[in-house]
């Protein structure tokens, strides 16, 4: 079946993977949208991955406060050139994840950011009611690490859906981080944030 | 000599103080604008004395960015009513104090947010020094506190000079607190701030 430069296109904007590699994953394919995102989601990740050990020294600061004046966020979000921190897509993302920290108020970047006391009282938490609720030694494990992770998600920024789930077809800040790291072929990276709302110090 | 309806409006724009206080102060001074400033100043740290025990629960969080993107500021700013929170003076000093964190950097809101320890530290440098200096120890604890109080006015948010000493006239930024807690009768507080800088995690 012949790719079309439309299908490549439309791949294109869906995805935001460079045109060659779109145009070789729907050829690889066989024209399969579905098979060629999942063969540009292994590539992304292995160039990710590459992209990843390197260094970040530019980005930008950038601010978003709600309209009634009473909560905002500041976020720094880092990449490698100063040509990149001035592309139109590494700003908007970092617009977006400034209103997104507004928004849904993330209490770290990553988990790894999460202190390990605090980590450790949910996994007893978790273990506790596993237990509790009769489950066998062999399942709460499994249990407890699902649960962790829906606790990630709902405290580590990266982990969390950006609010706007229409919008962003229920995609988190991870993978709104890893699209622009892809797009601009840089390593992308919330450095910090802060949020504050009146009255809640 | 007659106090006119203009110097009373001239030294109500300059003070920012209540029009009757004004009034009766320019009577009082007989008409001297410096000693009516006095006057002003220990009837207005009479009354912010009176304000700064009352609550602050309403406010406005303000950001700046600077214009290269790579620096900005989050500020948390308190009043006491909603009301006031809408005021254009309070917006203007809350916005007037992003923009000034963003340029000068300040560590702490006041001195009281400085570490004991860092206090303790810069107190035994500056002794340590005027000891060296063969300064008698009567005199030692004088040259220490005005050392402290300079080293204070270079990290601390309130004892800072506003960045644009010409167009704000060599005033503090708790000058400028004090001014618009007079004009708005309210207490104004600065909760807190974030200042984030490219690369200076």
């Amino acid at each position: 079946m012949a790719v079309t430069a439309a299908d490549v296109k439309a791949l294109r904007e869906r995805t935001g993977a460079p045109i060659v590699d779109v145009k070789n994953a729907l050829e690889e394919a066989g024209g399969d949208d579905a098979k060629a995102i999942e063969i540009l989601r292994k590539k992304g990740q292995a160039s990710a991955a590459k992209r990843s050990g390197r260094g970040t020294s530019e980005g930008v600061v950038e601010a978003y406060i709600h309209a009634d004046a009473r909560k905002g966020a500041l976020v720094e979000v880092q990449c490698e050139t100063d040509f990149v921190a001035r592309n139109e897509d590494f700003k908007e993302f970092a617009r977006q994840v400034a209103i997104h920290i507004t928004a849904m108020d993330p209490e770290h970047v990553t988990f790894d950011d999460i202190p390990e006391e605090d980590v450790a009282r949910e996994r007893a938490i978790f273990e506790e009611k596993a237990k509790a609720d009769g489950k066998a030694d062999d399942v709460v494990s499994k249990i407890v690490d699902g649960q962790l992770r829906k606790w990630a998600s709902e405290v580590v920024l990266l982990d969390q859906k950006h609010f706007n789930e229409e919008r962003y077809e229920g995609k988190t800040i991870e993978d709104l981080r890893a699209e622009v790291a892809a797009k601009t072929g840089e390593n992308v990276r919330i450095a910090r944030f802060a949020r504050f709302e009146v009255g809640q110090e």
